[in-house]
């Protein structure tokens, strides 16, 4: 019991046990090259979130062990990611300046709180909850996510002051300081950004051209990004670019992650908590998916309930050293397991690396310029956008459609959070909507056969005496009196009607409204002389109805085929319909 | 086409036409029923909404005209009711102190407001948003308010000052205030409710056993509370009673309903906004199932989008008469049903009747005692009590249980609002959790039948290479994931198998995010060297799936019927198994 439960909650011990030398040089490999690709880009996406770039390197650290020691993929790298780090920087923008104290301890406690609620959801199992993330919402959200960070780094590239957390705010803010666009900078930032989109495209080609090994190949193109690093912040140091306006990191503390302490004021909790739960299924979404892409590949398995305990983890830890907000990201995720990771030990060794480069290379990017780092996120979030979805929902199905379009629209328009709620409350909506207004067809026997079809798609049998009608939904009540005006509707002026039979074999549910339409429906029928009579009930359906008393009220009978019920009240006069006019 | 908008909006020129004298004496007779009963009600409903006894009667005249114009019913009679009045106290009662000026301007307001929602509601045929309170909901409300309103009436037959919204304030306010009972109102009070009490239970039978005629004993029966009201205010007038504590209704201006206006200001718009759509939608739900009932009893229709017009024209003549939101009454359009009224007209006989009353009875009520008024919510409100819900939802269905139990429960403990929201709210989500973990069943062949049974409820024969699963819910965004799981967990470790068949009977769609599960589960299963085959699938999904690359790259085949797929793919040495163990 005790050890079941510490297996659960601790699968380090699942896996640590077996550990041995093969796997330290293969998690090492990996870690190292997870190590070179991560320094600009944890030092990067602090400064997407508007922290100070020592915080990408802290958040990268203890959360990395933290999450190997409880979470369950073997290949997912945790630490700061495109999308959440947008998000971070969109909370608690509102609440402080960018570069105040006030704007790290919100940043802290917001990864305090974002652990909490996941740690909680993977206690009371709530992960299923992710699930009503539909995917066309995700992907609509993570291609305007894509686009508004891309937008939101051209300040950095123009070496402009701008702001706003809208495609629009964005964009204006940019127009309105265009002509403080400094020269050395949009160079620096148009030729790291040009550069790093020819090394995630054009240099593993050229080097395997050259004669290099694959394995090396890969290790200098993951290297690209440090290589754009050193050489502009050489630049800038040699021509003295940052006395030109060419903005830099500049003094980075020289240190391992710091003890930090959140903020515990109710005001700042009660402000970011609903940014809080939207980063935290944000960003538990994102890691579920890319660890189970990698976890299938090896024919693995996860425990989405035991990811958000990894998670929750992860991000507490971030909240007292220096951190925020983190999840399992896509790129390093996928570079650590392409480099050959196979234990969640090459996560700690990625955090030595990382804590090495926090104690001593701090220093040495005093002079790297701003515009390097915009150019990373641009190259890296570019990847990330990919309208494709709005034409593919569109042909498949239009209500996915309106859902990723809202998505998009109100992302790009008002922002992650907005934009987020509204793909969530639009697909449920959508959802609901259909639902209640199931499709109904009045279905007729196809000759010949003991099949019953829609008679307005095919020629078929009916009697005027019996109207067979076939439910395509579960019944519930958004949906009960839909059926209920229906049924009135059809049956009501029909003088030559006796027989209504209500074929089930769709209905996977009757809830306590439905049965009380049904009642109605059952009682109405019968002071009208029509007896009501249902066909092809399910076994968990029926179980339900018996312990109710409609079936003692029912004026008619339950029939265990639809041709059964056809054979017993169908008047001889059958006629037949002719082949569908509309 | 004018005509057609115009018998649309204005029913009142469909039966209008055919007015006669004989639908006018009938009409007549029912508004002289109805007149009588609605003047002590109406007075009464005012004061349990907190404000002055002739706004009851103000909000009874012209809204019942305006609604007698609009509305599609020809029973209903609107008025002020007893849950709309509760919600209207709760609602106004945390913007202004009740009894003055801002308080009854907010009702004004409210009144404005629910009557803007109602038609717009119309206007846009959002009726079917009524249908997401589910019967359980409702039914727990009503009891639960009806509960509330009794207890909050308690206060004017103790003779003391409480206050509260909910259960346990109300209750704790009445204890702190035992000390000051007024024992000449507690007299009147108690006995006006035993009285009324025996009116409802015991007074028709002693009539007719009297030798009444059963419309003259009716007649009389309904004229009780009024009866009430005379002795108890004549008792009042005699003894001075005023003088000793007794609280009484004091002077009520003698006029028409006069032109009132109500509140633009954005900022009480704003905080009653959410009370109003309570209230519209309460009130709707309300009024239609009344109006349904008793139209259907005629063979008559009603058409529930004509009825917000109808609704929202008698809230807007409220607002503006010095009345608050009106809903058609259940008791109020059964005694009009009851005593013959024909068409819509008897409502505008009844505005008439209380219009006289308004303008030379309200000297007369000086002396009626407020424990009186109190007595008549008491008897009305109780009769609304039904605490069986519980009983029955609990035997039929535990999710239905607990929407109801959660209804009463925070109806009582935190007050209307917070009741209904959270019903609605909890209903909707357990739908939802519910389509979100589908009934997925293993099924195999019955021997000696074309049909598939659940391996575990059924002896069926399997076979080892040929996995059938049939799920019993639509696939989408929220379920799609639990498929994907159920279907790695059972046939990722399976050495033998070779296919898999979904059988696609009961899946009524298939949304985009569940497509794209579909597309991994076929490609994680090829991986595995297993086949996924569809069988059953529903005319218009296979149209849809049609319009997707997803057939294209299916592993296996699309089967008409299960039993073709069986036949097609299981190997000869299928397997029986046994009668389910578990």
């Amino acid at each position: 019991m005790f050890s079941s439960a510490f297996r659960r909650y601790l699968p380090v011990f699942d896996w640590g046990r077996n550990y041995n030398k093969d796997s330290f040089s293969n998690d090492m490999i990996a870690a190292v090259i997870v190590t070179i690709m991560l320094i600009p880009q944890s030092l990067a996406y602090a400064l997407l979130a508007g922290l100070p770039p020592e915080m990408g390197l802290y958040a990268s650290i203890l959360p990395i062990i933290l999450y190997a020691i409880f979470g369950t993929s073997r290949a997912l790298a945790v630490g700061p990611v495109a999308v959440v780090s947008l998000m971070t920087a969109a909370a608690i923008g509102q609440i402080a300046e960018s570069g105040t104290a006030g704007y790290a301890i919100a940043a802290l406690t917001l990864a305090m709180l974002s652990g909490g609620i996941l740690l909680l959801m993977g206690v009371f199992k709530l992960g299923f909850l992710a699930n009503f993330l539909s995917h066309p919402v995700i992907a609509g959200f993570i291609t305007a996510s894509g686009v508004l960070i891309a937008s939101s780094q051209l300040k950095h590239i123009l070496g402009v002051d701008a702001k706003g957390h809208t495609l629009v705010e964005i964009v204006v803010s940019i127009f309105e300081h265009l002509g403080e666009v400094n020269l050395a900078t949009l160079l620096i930032g148009v030729s790291a950004t040009l550069f790093l989109f020819w090394v995630r495209k054009g240099m593993k080609p050229m080097l395997l051209e050259m004669g290099l090994k694959p394995r090396l190949a890969d290790v200098l193109t993951k290297a690209g990004p440090v290589g754009a690093v050193v050489v502009t912040t050489a630049v800038v140091w040699i021509f003295g670019l940052d006395q030109s306006g060419v903005k830099i990191v500049g003094s980075v503390p020289q240190s391992l992650p710091p003890l930090t302490m959140p903020s515990f004021s109710s005001e700042l909790i009660g402000a970011l908590f609903v940014p809080a739960l939207l980063i935290s299924i944000i960003g538990f979404v994102e890691s579920v998916s890319v660890a189970q892409t990698l976890a299938a590949k090896k024919r693995q398995r996860i425990d989405p309930d035991q990811e958000l305990i990894g998670l929750g983890a992860a991000n507490i830890g971030a909240a007292f050293t220096g951190g925020y907000p983190v999840t399992g990201g896509f790129a390093r995720s996928v570079v650590n397991f392409d480099a050959g990771a196979e234990t969640p030990a090459a996560g700690a060794y990625t955090a030595v690396g990382l804590a090495i480069a926090a104690v001593s290379l701090t220093p040495l990017i005093f002079f790297l310029p701003k515009a390097t780092l915009a150019a990373t996120i641009i190259v890296a979030v570019l990847s990330l956008v990919d309208f494709s979805i709005l034409k593919h929902s569109w042909s498949y199905s239009k209500s996915d459609f309106s859902a990723v379009a809202a998505t998009i629209l109100l992302t790009l328009g008002f922002g992650v959070e907005t934009g987020v709620s509204a793909g969530v409350i639009l697909s449920i909506g959508l959802y609901l909507y259909k639902t209640s207004r199931p499709h109904i067809a009045e279905v007729g026997l196809v000759p010949g056969t003991e099949h019953f079809r829609n008679i307005n798609r095919h020629e078929v049998l009916t009697s005027p005496q019996l109207l067979t009608i076939r439910i395509d939904e579960s019944l519930y009540f958004a949906n009960a009196r839909f059926l209920e005006d229906y049924i009135y509707d059809r049956a009501v002026d029909d003088d030559c009607l006796k027989h209504v039979v209500l074929q089930c074999s769709a209905v996977n549910e009757v809830d306590f409204s439905a049965l009380e339409s049904l009642e109605a429906i059952n009682h109405r029928l019968q002071d009208a002389g029509i007896q009501l009579h249902l066909s092809e009930v399910k076994g968990p359906v029926m179980d339900r109805l018996q312990r109710s008393h409609f079936l003692d009220e029912l004026s008619g009978r339950v029939f265990l085929s639809q041709y059964q019920a056809q054979e017993e009240l169908a008047s001889v006069c059958t006629r037949q319909t002719a082949q569908a006019p509309a």
